[in-house]
Order: structure tokens, then C-alpha cells, then sequence
């Protein structure tokens, strides 16, 4: 069983390479009489586009959503809702000198050994392009998300060894959209594009770490046992390209944390239960509380740079690879808007998941 | 949906309460004409049982596994393996004081918002019993994987703010059982004892963290996009009661390194493909490349403690609370043939699954 | 994938054999707040028993659900419900005989061919004992059903040549139960019993047909394309061991019709759009439009006959063989209460899943 | 949980309305390194469309396939195939006289109820031209197992009162595609003619039969319980648009025959263990034993006729309609290369999940 969609209610598959016709999806399971406002994906898509600092890779992905079906007169009539963003400047003569060596870090040579396919114009589906889709389907959830008071709210929290120290509730969010690498602190984003000119004019590249947090999710998703809200969340986050590590609440603090620390104590709050704390993050028992989810995604740096690395040829002979292409300084800005959109297909899931079986 | 199934092709399905008749699991999709070792089950079941430290829960949990279908003269025939481990030495009234009030960070609140049902004897579905029953579908891949070379080994490596600072590749494997904590370091070990004592005294809780490693995986397990390799190892380990953060190869680290550092460059070894390094952890595009996969995973500390919290009545009233049941310090020795039955299990379905469609 | 399995949100996994400890099945995705009636459920059961009349099978089947889980205080709790019917009564010296021989159109021929296992003692999965834990769900279905005013109902309509030619709207309810072989025409029921007689005299098996209704159910159930109502209702159906073909509405008799007599006329009834006819059998589109569904199952004869037959033995030697054991003369009568739950099964499961995403 | 989506790991994914963009699907699981010959694909994709008779629909579906990805060089990579057909030729003022008045037997009605949307145009995902995106699935199944000896052959059997007698083993294959009904005697195929002329006359439609056969297939598809390959069968065969039963082997005249009729002798043949017979039609216990599989699929008349009929508008008040578009005279000819493709999509899954568990 091949691993192209993602959720049970609402269903994204997402098809299609960098070097090919298009990329696109579908969205199976789609409420019908949903309004879908073009303007608005247009916009999250623009978030993610390369191109929007100087990082990035210089590629233009024009990157037009165009819906194939599912959408009667503006409206979504319950029906598949399949759309393609159309392929444009693609050089496959940037792939030429890549034919026949193998690139480090890159999934390359995993694919081969899987699919016995070497397929070296681009990444196949390993492709950051590929997250376009997520954009689109995120943005339709948030689009139907809308309704409720759920908010989406993720930013760049680290590049290299430039960390944000501030915690996710001191955000100011407009700041984030208004800095060129989404980090809500300017300070802190002059010293990370500091370091990102210092590692482009090495021809390197760097790491960096997405925060996320979602407010005013409604007590009661996620479902016991393997379906637990955070074990969605993971998946969905780690089936991000380059992502390494997630963690939610407290995260790997929690491990050296006691009980009483880490416990959020339950308050009265005008006669009603409240927390006292959120170390939970948000989940207890694998269900929403009701209090803000917030969670962290760590990234590598990009594999793909211009520094002479060691490799070897595809029949096993010692080589070197200086990878020229336009690829991004670091991936973290641009898989900003990935995260959000992956967290709104996980909550919508569970959204509906949970509308069946509660009460 | 519900959420008590994890697999695509082995496909465990678990059930029970601690406070029911018994825990169980049915995994639909084990191959036919696996020998079952009942002995190799029964010792895996008894490394999670509680008791084996004076850390763990002093319940009785004596974890007999009977099964019920799919094995015909011992041997499994294709047909679902159901099984079950029947509780036994349940106080329900520990459990009566906790009628009325709310358990600070555990699944109580939580549950009684999605269910409208209000289960104060154990933890329901969020009870950490559930995980016997994933002990004994990763017993079962084991036994299947046998006939491979892979190893799977996970261990404690922190506790508290102890922390074992080896690489996994240094670990002596047998130390590992041979240690009350499962920490393959007896200097470790001693500390986590002696810091599990004091929070013992204090009727206080720590949290911790499991690091597992998977040897002699083949290349070639995962699937692109949604389903690679880790993201069905973060979900899976996310999914175990008290999980708060994963992270593989490099993990949250790789989040301040330089392509330069982290990329794993391709060397030539007797004329076949090999890697100089393995800071990827065993994964690139998702798919398995044939080197040591490795991950952590944190735990929270165990939210059930003797010392007095602040909490409310179930009508919104202020209360304190002191848990006086059978609890663990801390969850991670544990946790560890948990983790490593998840592993497993992960490792026995994307085999299977990649069966089907690569070469 | 094994498919051991059926339904999306209401899932049913059951397992168990003939020849072991147990017959079961696990439910997830069963509601929460369901009061489970034992009576009913009991009552259920014993419709499907061997031994309600003189022409099923002589074997005692006591049929005593216990369940495993999910139920807290008598109330199910959104957690997985486990149950088990321990088997009793198995004559395992009955299939001594057949250990090297094959038996003519039963399972064993091709369950060797596929899992390479020979259990000659009773039919594996494929053992009509297996339906048990269907008609377990079945009621469960129908006890949460209870609220709606959906009805479902089943009856012998043919046993070999002798037919009942009523329509199921003529149907006398109460008389199906009142009669040995679900047959709610004393007439046709003599004349059927009188044929059974005479088979079971030669030691051989007849076939038969099942009809369905099901009243009350409300318009909008079923997904478009492939998950219409007609066609999980058909999988539902032939998924019985012995059906052979599935008609609903007009059936195979619609493909001599033409439009102007098979089309619904709709008419205008105090105001409101209602249906001149139902030929359609209450589903349009794949999607119930509120008449009455109905819909018939033909059954092969019982396989195990005591009449000399030829076959090979398992070394593809010429043999005779005459199979002793406790057989049903014809299964259709105990496939009545089969039927039935399995059409509740497909109408709860898709009921919840029209929760979700319509109106 | 919506149901465009086909099969466990051949899995297609099917979008689009006939009013829209254009219908298309998405093959997940299609293993990499099949060679897609475009002309087969076009072919299998002409046989099925309107105008190849005169009794068909006159509208023009040029029905070209553009693959947007999965294929590298012509081949598949094992990356989603997706893929459109364009609409063209769409006449939306057609449909202008239906905007307040219901179709009887159609479709409208029951999606209305269910979705909330009134999108008279065409039928939505009701529409039989959905089936194309099913016919290219089916002829990328067929390139894949033509390295097996597996044939799928479907031909019409009845057209009105008009029968095709012949049993299927005596039926001329080539004959099949040489006559402008699929029906592979010129007698009958002559007699249908005239029926239909007559039915086209009056301004009617009429129902009729398909007959399939698959072989070659080998023993051991299907899998126990509720994934047996007559119950995926008769699921794929009933979600074709029309449908209305389903029968395979002796079908619905096994009711009335007695085991000893009916059941399959095994012989001894060349010292090899073989059957006297094949009343079963190829599957027993749920898997198929190496026999021809054989099945019957009844098909409605075309609901959309000329006649006048009566019905009502939106608003419940009693009306006349004669629907003047450009509608088959009667479905099956069309429908011989849908279940064809249905067929092989059934056996290309359980193909591949055979290949996993099994021996």
C-alpha cells in the first residue's frame, strides 16, 4: 500500500512531480456548501512560494491553483474536490550533471533501492513542490474552520543557532506575515538573515525549527489509543520533508520535569473548571482540553548545496558533486505555512471524526 | 472512527479497560505458518509488567496472554490472532475517592468531555495496561522478523535530569535486561536510583526518555509523502500513554547544523555504495536506506502522585487531591519494551507493505 | 490485507474459528451512552442456532456472548466493544475421516492453495460459526438504531423449488418468527419443510433464497460512486458464506423493463414530493431516498453432504467421500438473522458516516 | 467518510463532474516499472464511449487521457498516476428545462436530500461519465497482468426481452468487439437491434444483462470473512451507475438445486488435483481456486427518456417532463467495458494483496 493520502473524513491525496505536468490533489470528503474563496488559497500559497526572500530558491512556482472538480457555482457540492498548481520553470538541464552521482542526504538513493527507478530530475515525490498540494488542502480547511473560532498560528523559531527564546503566547501574530523569513521577533530575524547571507556566500545551508500553536480548539478531539491528537500531529508533521523531531507542550523538557511541576492543576474559574497551567500543551490522554495546542518541528538543513561534497557515482566509483541548482539557503520560512496548513487537515480530520461517535 | 487500530497490513487492533474483564488485541493480517513461542511472548509481556522495580507500580499484573484464534497446532494459519490478558487484582476501590473530583493531567476531563461518560476506575482506554496488549503484536513481528537480521533495542536513557550521554552505537546490548531501569550503564543507573528514591519520598513523579535503535533494517521501507518511515515511527510512539516528543537521527540537533555537517556523503567500500556517516538516522525521503535507524522518544512524568494537588469537583468546586493508588515514579523502564514494540510493529507492516509494489 | 474487517465508522473485526477456544469480535467506532440490552442480544443469537428446527444442523451451539469491553455499567463507553462466544460441543473425531480427502465445494481446497495450511476440522473462517459475532453487531446496531424508527426484516422467501411469491410488503412481520423456517406463509412453510424432509431422507442439501426489508429509512444514506448503499449492501451480502447473488429493488428482472415502466414517478402528496412506486427499492443515485429498501439473497446448497461424492485425496488420488458430521439440511433459514444484521451493520455504519459530512 | 475511493492497494481515487473541467482519477499503488502504452489505454477508453451505435447518446466524448504524473519516461515510477479526460461538447442548456423539476428515477432527488445542492446540470458524480476514469484504471490493471495469463471478457447478455442463451465458455471471444452491442451472436445481437429501434422510437430506454468471465486467474484471491473476491465483486459491479444485481457461478438458480447438483466433484486429472465442474464459478470459501470466475451483472433501463412523465417541481407541485438530451437508448452496451475494467481493478488489488500474506 502505497502512502499518498493522508486522513480518514477528510482525505487529501496528493499526486505529482517538480519535473512533471503538475502537482495537485484531492480532497475526498470535503462538506458540501463550503464557500471557496480563491483569493484566500491564493494567498497561503503565496506564503510558501520560493522567491520570497532572498534564501530561497530563486525558482519561480507561480504557482495558480486550478480546481478540476467538486465546486458547482463557487460553492463545494460534496463531491471530490481535485485541483492542479501547473508546473512552470522547470530547467531539467540543472539535473544533467546529476545523472549518473548519487546526492547526499537526498532520497535519491532510498527511491532507487525501493522503486528500482532513478528518476534524478528533481526529487520525484520527495520534492519540497510536493507540499503545494498540503497548502492548498490546508486552506480549505481553515477555509470551512473558519465558522468556528480555531486559529492557526505557526513561525520560525530557530535558523541555525539563532533561537527565538520568546514562548509561543508572547507572539505578536501580525509580526510574523510582516517578516520576510516569518519570524515574529526583528531583532532576532536580523541576526537569523545574518547568518543565512554568511551560510549562502559559503554556498551551505542550514537548519531551523517551526512552532506552532492552534487556539480555541473545543475540548473532546483526538480518539483513544493509536489516534491520539499528538500522534496525528506527528505523523503529519514528520511526513513533512527535512522534519526530525516533533514535540508538543513541555516536549523534551518533559523528561526532566516531576510530577508536581508538570501537572496542570484544574482551577474554578467563575464556577467553572479551568487549568491553573498548560505544560500539557493542550492534549491530555490524547484528547483536546480546550486550552491552546502548541507544538515544535525541527528541521535539517537543506542536503542540497553548493559546497564540493564527497559522493560516489550510481556504479559505486568515488566522485564529487557540486549541487548548482537554485535551491533554498534554509527550507524553514517556506515549510512555515506547511506546518499551519498540515495542523488544519489534522483538525479538520478529527473535527469531523469526532462529529460521528460523541455526543 | 475510533482510534484502536494501527497498521495497514499487520493491523492490531487493541481493547480493554484495567478495571474490565481483560485487555486484548486482534491482529488481523499475520502471516500464515509463523510458529508462536509462547515463551519469547511471555517474557517480552513480563519485561513491561509493573514490580519488576520497586520504582513501578506495586499492582500485580501477572500478564498471562491466552489466545484465542488463528493458531492451529501452533501455528498461525492467516486468520486473525485474537488474544487476551485477563485483569486480575483490581482494587476498584482505590479508585473510590476519585469519584467526584478530577485527576490534574490525566485523561479524566478530557474523555469525560468527548464521552459524557465518566469512568474513574483506571484510566479507560488512556490506562498505560492498554499497552500490554501492543507488547504482544510486537512479540508476534519479532517472531516473524526472526528469520531477517533485524534487531530492534530500545533502553532508558534518562530519567529526570539524569541523563546517559552514550551514542547508541556505544551501548552494551545484554546490559540493557541485565539492568532493573533497562539503562545499559550501571554509573547511570545508579543515579536515576538514587534521584527515583528521593521522588519516591517525596510521593512525587519524574518524566524520562527511551532511546531505540533498529539494526540490519533492508533499504526501501517507507512509503513517500504521508506514510515514510518516520512519520508512522512518530505516530506510533506519540500514540503511548505519557509520550510528549520524537526525534530521529540528529533530531531537534539537526535543527543548528550545516548541510555541510549533516549530510551523510556516499563512500565507496569495496566497490559497493556506503555512507561516511549516518546523522540522517537510517531515513532519507522517508525510506529506510539501510543503515542503523535510531530515535528517541520523552516521556512526561506520571501525572498520578500522592502529593496534594489543587483540583475541582466534577460541579466546579475547589478540592484537593492526593492519589494514594499503586503508581510508578516514573513510566520510562516501562516504557521501553513498549517503544520497542512499536517499533516492531511499524517495522513488521511497512516490510509487508513493501512487499507488494517495489521490486 | 486480510479482510477480516467490515465497515468504516461502526467497524466490526471478528474472529475465531470452529474448532477453537472462542468465536468473537471487536466493534470500534461504537457510540458512547448505548445501553446494551443482554436479552436482546441473547435473543438475537438464538435465531441463528443449529437446532431450531429439525432440519439444521444437530450440533448444540449455546451461544453465550461475554463481553470483554467497552461496557461500563451496562452503558457503552465510545471505547472498542470485545466479545466472545466460546465454543462448546466440538466434536473434533467428526473430522478425523477428512483429514486426507477434500471436501467438494467447501473451503478447504482453496484456503490450502492459499495460506499453505490444511485445518480440516470444521471450516476455519470460512465456518458458518463465524456469523455468530456478526449477528452479535448485528443487534448491537439495531439497540442503537432503536431510537430511529428504522426497521429491518428478513424471511426464507425460497428452499429449493418451492417460492414464496408474495411481495415483501405483504408480509405478515410478526408470522416470520412464529415459523420454524422464517417463512411467513404457513402454506409455503409446509411445502418447504415437506421438501426438506425428503432431502435430508437422501442425505443430501438444497439451496435457497433470503428477502430484506428495511422501513423507515431515511434519504441520504450512502456515498457517491463507490460506497453507494446498493454496493456495500451487496459486499455485505455476499461476504455470507454460501450467497451466491444480490438483487435489490426490481433486480435482475429490471433488465427486461423498459424506463417508462421501472421509472418512479414523483407525485405531489399533501404538498409535499413523495413516490408513485418504488421499483428503484428506496435507493437512487446510491443514496437512500427514503421508500423502503429491499433486496434478495440466493444461497447455494450446504456443501457437506452425506451422499457419496467423488474427490481426490490430498495426494490427488481418486476417493469417495460422505460427510458425516451434524450438517444443515439447508442453511437459509439460519442465514435469516444474517442477513438481517448484516444489513443493520450497513445501515449504522452509514448512518454515521452521513453524520459527518452532509447536511 | 465519502466513497470515491476504490480498492486497499490498488487504489483509484475517482473526480469530476460531466459539466465540469473534466472526470479523471488517481492510481495510488501502482507498482513502478510498468510500461504504459497509451494506445491500449486509448482503446479499452473508446469502447465505452457514446456514439459507437446509433442507440447510444449522440454527444461527442472524445475522451483523451492526459497522465499528469507517475510516469517517468513512459513508465510508472511508483508515485501516484493521476490523470484527466477533458469535457468537451458540454451542452449546459440541455439541462435548463430541469432546473425546477425532478427526474424521475434519477439521481437529482436523493442528492439534494443528502447535500443540501441542487446541481441539475448533468448528474454530478451520479453521472455515468464518471466510469471513464474507471475504464483507464481498469486498463492500466489489465497492461500490469498481462504478464499473467489472466483474460477478463465481458459481453452483453440480455437487452430487454431479448436473452443471450449461450453459456459463456461457448461464446467467441473476437466476436464480441465486432458487434456494435457487445454481443457476441449476430442473431440475437440482431433481434436487440430491432428492439431498440422500436424503444428508440416510442422515445423509451431498456434494461438489460452483462455477462463477465475472468481467466486464468489463479488460485488463492479473495481473502476470508468479508474481503472475499465475490463480495468485492459484486461491491464493484453494484457502484456501477444502474446497477441493479449481481450473480456469479450458478447465481440466483443455485436457490433451487440440491448439493449434489451443485457441488464441484474433484478429479484426478494427469495425476493433478482438478474439478469435474465449476458451479461454484471459480471462488469457494471466498477465494478463488484456479477455476474460470464467472458473473452476471442486471442493469435498469436508462432513466433519462423522451416519453412524457410525470413528477414534481422543487417546490412540490405536480408537473409533466419529457427529457430531451441526448440519452442511450440502453446503458449496457457501454457498460461491457466498465465492468470489464471493474473486474480487472478487483483482481489487480487482490493480486497485490495476495502477494503479501500468502505463501
Amino acid at each position: 500500500m502505497a502512502g499518498n493520502t493522508f486522513g480518514q473524513v477528510f482525505r487529501l491525496t496528493t499526486f505529482g512531480e517538480s519535473h512533471g505536468v503538475a502537482v495537485g490533489g484531492v480532497i475526498d470528503g470535503c462538506p458540501s456548501g463550503l464557500k471557496i474563496d480563491g483569493k484566500f488559497i491564493a494567498k497561503e500559497l503565496s506564503r510558501r512560494k520560493p522567491g520570497n526572500s532572498e534564501f530561497a530558491s530563486a525558482r519561480k512556482e507561480d504557482d495558480k491553483v486550478e480546481f478540476l472538480s467538486g465546486i458547482y457555482k463557487g460553492i463545494t457540492t460534496g463531491a471530490p474536490v481535485a485541483f492542479i498548481i501547473k508546473n512552470k520553470d522547470q530547467h531539467s538541464s540543472d539535473y544533467d550533471e546529476l545523472k549518473n552521482v548519487l546526492r547526499p542526504s537526498h532520497a535519491d538513493y532510498a527511491y532507487l533501492q525501493k522503486f528500482g527507478i532513478r528518476d534524478y530530475e528533481g526529487g520525484g515525490r520527495a520534492s519540497a513542490r510536493e507540499t503545494a498540494a498540503r497548502v492548498v488542502a490546508g486552506a480549505i480547511a481553515k477555509l470551512y474552520l473558519a465558522k468556528t473560532k480555531i486559529k492557526f498560528c505557526a513561525y520560525t523559531s530557530q535558523i541555525g543557532d539563532v533561537i527565538l527564546k520568546k514562548s509561543y503566547s508572547d507572539v505578536d501574530i501580525p509580526s510574523i506575515d510582516a517578516d520576510m523569513l516569518y519570524c515574529p521577533d526583528k531583532r532576532v530575524s536580523a541576526q537569523m538573515q545574518k547568518l543565512l547571507k554568511q551560510v549562502k556566500a559559503e554556498g551551505g545551508s542550514t537548519g531551523g525549527m517551526v512552532t506552532c500553536f492552534i487556539q480555541s480548539l473545543p475540548a473532546g478531539l483526538g480518539e483513544p489509543v493509536f489516534d491520539k491528537l499528538q500522534a496525528d500531529l506527528a505523523k503529519a508533521m514528520l511526513s513533512i520533508p527535512a522534519a526530525k523531531g516533533f514535540e508538543y507542550g513541555e516536549g523534551f523538557a518533559a523528561a526532566a520535569m516531576k510530577g508536581s511541576e508538570h501537572n496542570d492543576a484544574f482551577i474554578s474559574k467563575k464556577g467553572k473548571i479551568a487549568f491553573a497551567s498548560n505544560h500539557s500543551g493542550g492534549i491530555q490522554g490524547g484528547i483536546s482540553n480546550g486550552e491552546d495546542v502548541f507544538f515544535k518541528v525541527a528541521f535539517k538543513p537543506v542536503s542540497s548545496i553548493a559546497k564540493t561534497q564527497s559522493t560516489v557515482t550510481l556504479d559505486g566509483k568515488a566522485a564529487k558533486i557540486s549541487i548548482k541548482g537554485r535551491h533554498d539557503v534554509c527550507l524553514v520560512p517556506r515549510a512555515v505555512p506547511v506546518v499551519e496548513a498540515m495542523a488544519a487537515i489534522v483538525v479538520m480530520d478529527h473535527l469531523l471524526r469526532n462529529n460521528i461517535l460523541s455526543r
